[in-house]
């Protein structure tokens, strides 16, 4: 079987933050709102090509990445996505939007501006608080 | 406990299909690509949100949806995302897309451009199909 590596685009783009059960956790680095992906160790390309166990598993990380951007970094709502027009590999985008935000109330997806990158400090921190509400 | 109404500007948008299970399935009127809209009868705003006997069925049906589109609406992909920044209901959006359709690769919302509507014909029998497919 061939090493799964998570998808060169989605590394140029994305902090690695770790990996919980059959998933690979990243956050976007635009730092003008907290953007996570979330990659399935899997060659399913599709949400519909999953076993039933990694669907399961699956939501149970995104859901409580949702939470997680509602309880602890001040957002009002999460925008669920799994797009893969550009980049292939499955990956489920969990954006945390507020009225307001950078690019409320358009989705992130062509429409996010530029912003500076969280430090590194912030990243490890974030990437620590993260990895410990999922592996709840 | 009060009825429940699908939104406004859903059913504005969209052509009403049918129910099946907990979830009323809509069809976006712009004919450029099929695009469904799974709405879960729930007070829940986000899939977090839902009960695990909810988003299991939610599951369920936008997976069935997307094989659909891929397996009798010559789609390549299928964009599977729950947004809800303009529209709070909960509502999952379930897209096909193929290399070259109307607004590849970039997401629908805000970038599909206006195409003319279907006929009655068309949607009352791509409704009977899907309904079909979703009662399997």
């Amino acid at each position: 079987m061939t090493e799964f590596r998570v998808h060169r685009q989605l590394l140029e783009d994305c902090h690695y933050l770790g990996r919980t059960g059959c998933c690979h956790i990243l956050l976007h680095r635009n730092g003008g709102l907290p953007w996570y992906i979330v990659v399935p160790e899997t060659g399913a390309l599709e949400l519909d090509e999953l076993t039933n166990d990694e669907r399961y598993e699956v939501d149970l990380i995104t859901d409580a990445l949702a939470r997680f951007l509602k309880q602890h970094q001040q957002c009002q709502r999460s925008n669920v996505a799994a797009i893969g027009n550009r980049v292939p590999q499955l990956h489920i985008h969990v954006v945390g939007r507020w009225e307001g935000d950078p690019c409320w109330p358009d989705v992130v997806w062509g429409n996010l501006p530029p912003a500076p990158a969280r430090s590194e400090t912030e990243v490890d921190e974030l990437g620590r608080l993260v990895l410990a509400q999922l592996a709840e």
